[in-house]
């Protein structure tokens, strides 16, 4: 492995920075370890690397650069957004040869920060599922154990930062997107809060619950990458200014939070015993470092079927048309969703956004008292590559595709940022993370809590690893 | 009339702040105003002057008072938003007698920089319709003619201006409630960008359709009320943060604008002859500062559908229960925009939503060109204040109570902050209003814009006047 492939992206920069490497010596580096590693994991179906040399060639530094300026550091693209020029399949055979000729603004924003994009990260089908597979590029595997699966949909983007294709690689999540990839391969990923990155034009611009961020290593990394793509851009209706301070500022700010409130399960999902038992013991990191715990009070009851008419609204409204154009390139999955809105009432819809703002005001009001809300990621550690989603868990059966997902649905609907930081490992030896959950727009708070519990477990950092066949 | 009534907000808040005038002062001079004024026309069917003088003499003012900081000046509240322990009706029967609790946070947030409520404002039942009256307050009169309308739904707020009763008053705006009522009594209302001014709890809060915002007689005095009303607060979770630099400020700074967009009618309205005649005059104020006019190119047809549906969906998910509850103390045209709502198939709400996000993207892109889009504020002079809604205007009939509406309506969809400024007067002596409309976010460019028009024409001030009887 060149040793350029172990930097984190944060001093990958400040080598970038200094003149120390060249954006063409990482897009190297970065080729190299694509070459040796994606074979075995599929992350990245699609590479533009002469296009990223290319950029490179032309990029050309500004006096003044902003919070979160790249230098020419390779990053990855996930296949659900487009870049100018390059393939871009949303994982459906629908798009196959789809190659835009324009790049969503949030692609704008990172190249015009320095940002260079090597390559697509490959998701599920228009994102539907935490799974990692589509009939255009296959199947995407957790390098932990080349068996099982990283988890979804930023499935692509977990699984090249694990095997340190690339130093950054950008995500989307609705239901868990960000989070639960990042929980089972062992990385960070940030689900920002609605606004923060700007993106677009998108069909739906006013909705919350779909959001672009970040993914990354570390929680270092994961804050530089949020700088690179966050502040106001007209494209997007709701998009947020850029904060007074930058993250990686919040983040290098590592701090103990006074008070957290913990939820094993939010008292609405079964909770796999190795989930358990990773778990446990990483709270006493927070009480090592003075922190006090407190168990959540909040009722949850209402996240699975208010997030079911949500999302099923939100698949309605985006791909409804498909249904009738496309129907034999869907897979089940999807036409389950898009059936399932397309039944809904005004009445359904307009009821599940009601009892989404007073959960949102409910889990709001919290922060009073806390600093942070904190539960496991995912209630399940990876499961086999080849299963479409989880059925049951601990003897409780699933109503549906994404009702697995709840531990991080529940908190979409709360529309507070959310991270997965790793935290401990299944008796297997497949990573687990912890969600940490910060006030509203609290990303600054939520990453110095993130930074210093990385700091406690001493077990994010740098150092990728290259994909391990399953033991027998 | 007492020579305080005649001070703009700003010049009240000055004299305030030197100590010249106190709080009560200001209150006594109100009551007299209301006692002289109010009579006629119905703009404050709910007086709170006990509270409001135990409110000023409790008033602590901050050491270092944050812009838009009021000092103890009366304000009025439009009576959809609850102030705790005074009557608030939502113009409906079913509320006649209910007394809040707890403010809404838009009052606490008021109140909290130094504003002294003293009034509920009239509006009509669940501000549905441009129109003022309802079933527990009756009919609030336009002071230039009380035979007329003032339009709605923020009809009580822009009367209570007009007249003197008070130095500011709170509005909101779906369709057009801040613009079409200062357009027909010669006062300033602006529709500021959702999340501009936060407030809730509410129903749903994150749909960017009805906002909360300023009315004054003046552009400054908007800006100042504006600057009170400003800045993120957690129970709202759209909210804005504070502009770095005060929009009393940005009004302060009036220039002319470089070149405008106009349309008389958006291709979509009939417009009144009057009202032709009272604002293309207006424009050559602009010709005269060197401002460069062109004809928009937007095409907003499908403004009309697209609205009905967004309007109906937030309808029905906002008062659906009440047609099961209180069907018969709803008015006719209630329970029709509910129905509607929960008529609407998932489709058809998603297909409306899509056409939005297009019209948002094709409506901003021209602001790289412009840097106002200017129109005028309403299709028709005030009318007769016995007619519930206009049914037709030059010939054209109107599908719906809320389709006169268009020309404030189709703006709304845009997102874009939209002010209306007196611009002139019928040959009947009533007042027109030129609705400017500015960028995303982009309120401190349009109130400069506003404030150098307003300098031009002449026409706004801090005089009120005293209601006039119809003139045979």
């Amino acid at each position: 492995m060149n040793e350029l492939i172990r930097l984190s992206a944060s001093e990958a920069v400040a080598r970038l920075k200094a003149g120390d490497v060249t954006p063409l010596d990482l897009i190297d580096a970065a080729a190299g370890q694509i070459a040796a590693a994606d074979g075995a994991v599929n992350a990245l179906p699609t590479l533009c690397l002469d296009r990223a040399r290319d950029h490179a060639k032309r990029l050309k530094h500004p006096d003044d650069p902003p919070p979160g300026y790249l230098w020419g550091l390779p990053v990855a693209i996930k296949d659900l957004t487009e870049v100018a020029g390059v393939r871009t399949t949303f994982g459906s055979t629908i798009f196959a040869d789809h190659v835009p000729e324009r790049s969503d603004a949030m692609v704008e924003r990172i190249e015009g920060r320095g940002g260079v994009v090597v390559a697509k990260a490959n998701t599920p089908e228009f994102g539907a599922g935490a799974q990692t597979f589509n009939e255009v590029s296959g199947v995407t595997r957790n390098p932990w154990n080349t068996a099982m699966t990283p988890g979804g949909s930023s499935g692509g983007s977990a699984v090249a930062l694990a095997t340190g294709q690339v130093w950054l690689a950008q995500g989307s999540d609705m239901g868990g997107s960000l989070r639960i990839p990042a929980s089972f391969t062992g990385v960070v990923g940030l689900r920002p809060s609605p606004g923060r990155v700007p993106h677009g034009p998108s069909a739906l611009p006013f909705l919350p619950n779909s959001v672009e961020g970040p993914m990354g290593r570390t929680v270092g990394d994961v804050a530089l990458f949020l700088d690179t793509m966050a502040g106001h851009m007209a494209v997007d209706p709701i998009s947020l200014p850029a904060p007074a301070t930058s993250f990686a500022a919040a983040a290098a700010n590592a701090r103990p939070p006074k008070r957290i409130a913990f939820s094993m399960d939010m008292g609405i999902s079964p909770i796999h015993r190795d989930v358990r038992a990773a778990v446990e013991p990483a709270l006493a990191h927070f009480r090592a470092m003075g922190t006090e715990i407190v168990e959540s009070a909040v009722d949850f009851s209402c996240a699975e079927p208010v997030f079911q008419v949500i999302r099923a609204a939100q698949f309605a409204a985006t791909h409804g048309d498909k249904l009738k154009t496309h129907r034999d390139q869907l897979k089940p999955e999807m036409v389950w969703n898009i059936e399932k809105g397309l039944a809904l009432t005004a009445d359904e819809i307009g009821r599940a956004e009601r009892q989404r703002a007073d959960l949102f005001q409910r889990f709001q009001a919290q922060f009073a008292d806390i600093d942070l809300f904190v539960t496991p990621t995912v209630n399940t550690p990876p499961f086999d590559a080849d299963t479409r989603y989880l059925e049951e868990l601990e003897g409780v059966a699933f109503d549906s595709y994404i009702s697995w997902l709840i531990m991080t649905f529940a908190l979409t609907l709360t529309t507070c940022p959310a991270i997965s930081v790793p935290c401990g490992f299944t008796t297997g030896g497949l990573p687990v993370g912890l969600q940490l959950v910060g006030p509203q727009r609290g990303e600054a708070a939520l990453l110095a809590g993130a930074a210093v519990f990385e700091q406690a477990t001493g077990l994010a950092g740098a150092t990728p690893i290259m994909p391990r066949e399953p033991v027998a």
